[in-house]
Parts: C-alpha cells; sequence; structure tokens
C-alpha cells in the first residue's frame, strides 16, 4: 500500500490469501482521519470497504475508539460515505460493561463526555475501579486528580484503560491517546492497569467469535504497529501495517536516537 | 518522631550524631503543608528548625518546589514563621537553568504559571527541549499536548523533569505531582527524562557542596521514602523518613495486595 492512500491490491495478496476467511479492519488513522466535525475519509478507503463487502470474506471493524457511544460513532462513518453497520464495530465500551457486570465492579468513569451514555445502565455509586477512556480535553489536572484518589483510597485498586494507545493523528496534527494517562495513573497508584480494547487479546477473541473463525484465517489492518499489527499477530493472526494515520517510519541513529525517514528512504 | 508532628530529640540521636556536621530537611509535608494560601505550617517545625540553627550543625533546605520561584516560596515559609533565607533553599529551577546553559538548550517550558520568572532570562525560542515541573492546573490537555508535539518533533529529543514525585499532600487532600506526567510523556516519546531535584545524586551534590561537608556528614529529613530518604541514602548520606505530610505506612498482604496500617500497628 502505498503513503497516504489505501490501495486494494487485485494481485498478490500477502501469502496468507488461501486460508483468509475475514478482514478486521483498524478506523481512525485507516478509514478516516478525526478532527473538526467528522474529520476526513482517507482517499481510497471508502472503496476498499465496498470492494470488501462485494468479495467472499467476512468483514469487521476493530476500534478502540472511546470518545462517542457506538451509535454516534458509527453515524459519522455513514456520514462520511462508509457502509458500515453497528452490529459490524467492535469498540472496547461494551467490553468494558461486560468485565463490570462479570466481575461486579462499580466504575468511576474518567471519559469522554461523548462516551457516557454507554454506562447509562451502570452502577457507578461507590465506585470500586477506575476507567479510563480516551477523554482528550476531559484529561484536566483535576479529573486526573479525581480518579488518582478514587485509586488510592481502594484497598485492592483496579484500573481499567481502553486501549493504551500513545497518540492519534487528528486533521491538525497528533494528540496525546489513553494509554499515556493509564501510564501516569500505573505511577502514580503503584499498579499495572488491565487494557480492554486493542492490544488485549481477548478483545481480539470477541471479534473472531463473532466472525466464526479460528485466528489464522483472520488479517488485522491498521495503522498502530502495536496495538493492531501486533496484537493481531500475538494472536495467530495476520498483521498489516497501512502508511496512513499515525504511521511513521523510523531509522535507529548508531548514537541510539530515531531520526524520521524521508518517504524517498521508505519506499525504495 | 511521633505521628504528625515533628519533635526534637534532645537525646537519643541516631547513631551517626557523633560525624553529623549538617541537616537538610525537604520542606513541603515537613514543615509546612501547602494548600489554600499559604497552607499551614507542622506543628513542631518552626521550633525544630530555631533550634537547628542553635547548634552546631549546618542547616540547608532542600525542596523539589517547582509553583512557585524561589523567593516568593521562601516568603511564604517566612509568613508561616520560619527563620529561613533564601540562599538556604535549593530548588530545581535554578539547577535546570545551569543545566540549559551549560548545554546551549532552549526550553519549552510546562510549568506553573508561578515559576516562569525564574526563566525570564533564558532564551525559549525553537526550543530544543521540554522542561515540566509541578504545574498542577496546568497540566491540561492541551498544554501536555504541546509539550508532547515539541518533543516528538525534535530529532533528539530531551525531557527534563523537575522531580519525580507521584504526589503530594495539600490541606484538601492528595495531589499529583511532576513524576506522573513525566512518566506520561516518557511513554508517548519513548524517551527517558533527566530528572533535576531529588533524588538526583547531582542535586544533593550541589547542597553538599555549598556546606563544604562529605556526604557521611549530612543527615536529610524528608517525607518520601524514594526522592528523600532513598535519594540521600544513594549518595551517601543519612536519611530520615518523618510521619507527616505524604507518610502512609503499608503493610502488603499475602495477596499482594497492599493494606493501609492503623496507626496503633505503626507505632508497636
Amino acid at each position: 500500500m502505498r503513503s497516504g492512500h489505501f490501495v486494494m491490491a487485485d494481485e498478490g495478496w500477502p501469502g496468507c490469501a488461501k486460508s483468509l476467511k475475514g478482514v478486521i479492519l483498524d478506523m481512525c488513522g485507516v478509514l478516516y482521519d478525526s478532527g473538526e466535525g467528522d474529520g476526513v475519509a482517507i482517499p481510497g478507503s471508502i472503496e476498499a470497504v465496498r470492494r470488501l463487502k462485494e468479495s467472499d470474506l467476512q468483514l469487521r471493524f476493530c476500534t478502540n475508539e472511546t470518545q462517542a457511544t457506538r451509535e454516534k460513532f458509527v453515524a459519522k462513518l455513514q456520514r462520511l460515505g462508509f457502509d458500515i453497520s453497528a452490529s459490524e464495530v467492535f469498540p472496547p465500551a461494551p467490553a468494558a460493561i461486560a468485565v463490570l457486570k462479570d466481575r461486579s465492579l462499580r466504575p468511576h468513569l474518567l471519559v469522554h463526555d461523548g462516551l457516557l451514555p454507554e454506562f447509562d445502565g451502570v452502577d457507578k455509586t461507590n465506585p470500586n475501579c477506575v476507567i479510563i477512556g480516551d477523554a482528550a480535553e476531559y484529561f484536566s489536572y483535576q479529573n486526573l486528580n479525581e480518579a488518582f484518589r478514587v485509586l488510592i483510597g481502594l484497598e485492592k485498586p483496579v484500573l481499567f484503560s481502553l486501549g493504551q494507545g500513545k497518540y492519534y493523528k487528528e486533521t491538525d496534527g497528533l494528540k496525546l491517546d489513553v494509554g499515556v494517562y493509564m501510564k501516569a495513573l500505573e505511577y502514580a497508584c503503584d499498579l499495572k492497569a488491565e487494557v480492554i480494547g486493542k492490544p488485549s487479546p481477548t478483545f481480539f477473541q470477541s471479534v473472531l467469535n463473532d466472525m466464526g473463525l479460528q485466528s489464522h484465517e483472520a488479517l488485522m489492518i491498521g495503522d498502530d504497529l502495536l496495538n493492531d499489527v501486533g496484537g493481531a499477530q500475538h494472536c495467530g493472526m495476520k498483521g498489516v501495517q497501512v502508511r496512513t494515520g499515525k504511521y511513521r517510519s523510523y531509522v535507529r541513529l548508531s548514537d541510539g536516537t530515531h531520526s524520521l525517514r524521508t518517504r524517498r528512504e521508505v519506499e525504495t
């Protein structure tokens, strides 16, 4: 795939093509770049989704998006021109609610206002765990302090992080993601967060279960080398990184630092 | 020393008493609790400073305070009743300015507004490093993003953290400290910050140099087991932890979690 575009290869699929029965697509940075309003579709991606749907392959969408409910998020993608329905999309919040129910936990939420309606039916009184999502501007000092105080006050502090991404690309530049604040609270409270979302194997497995496929029959396509490609490979899936979204190619210099490769260097 | 008080022992000093020639005191959580206005002096601490000054021991104050200039910070302590002058107080910002000069670095600052005047004479154009301090409410999502973008845009990103504390106690509760945001940026940019302030050995050494003492001749007193006591011991000094400020005593339970000890358990 060429830089900056999502191009379907008519020929020359990877070697896994014969056993391939399903494709899982990351969304932000692969299908669209988020930003003001609905963001913008990445050239070629609407057509790519359409052609995948016309193929014999099963298709699911796996995202760590936590700034909106699944319904509002899918509606945005539909406005951008994508043929996507809510039942095909797997974000972390519904998975988190299942975990809360299973373990009888009541969360303190540090999430984006747009995600709150997902937790409408969840008991949040006298919280015994903390959930953080990509809260963006809601990651104020005061809000992070409140989450910290809940955790430090618990006998057995439990922190769930909806993803562990470092940053993502919006139309006006790179933005810090939830993983950064996960690390902050881990350090403050001397604990290890439980990640719900990519690259959690449990999360990928729930998508495979929905398709009724074995891991070797599925291909994950994303712009995040660790959370999309690495996470998928860790589960036995194939993983492909696109050169859109947050993609940056680095070369490690002899002094141990990194330097951004030029596009010429990357493509040759 | 008894819980909640700074009590001078008339007899029974630690075994290092014979060689002891100087004492270094942490300030927040040892001399006073910060909070609204000037905060409040911890009972016994004003008297303790007075008696140390009357003794044959040299006395210095070593703090990771970065919410105000040294002058304003010392004026606050004086208003609380402490006999302290600016030349006796060692905070991280002047040390940071010396490092910038030495290495020809121009900082992007993510610090508390009250600290900015310390950096008035420093060239901040076209920054090639980032300095973070205890910015408190200035640790907004937007400000952390700006610092992140400066770092990620540098060929050799350099992050200085004025201390690495996890949290501190104000009169209305625990507050997150700069170390938490240091960890956040370390994770986001895949780098290791350089800490200026406690527990950096360079920082402690500058205080010893000012007293003209060897490390084994000095005693550090603080409420932070890692940054005060551990840092001092790492330099060859003696370290004593007070049971004021952020002091909490934990007992590790058999299942690996922690529980706050009752005062009775601690004192027996």
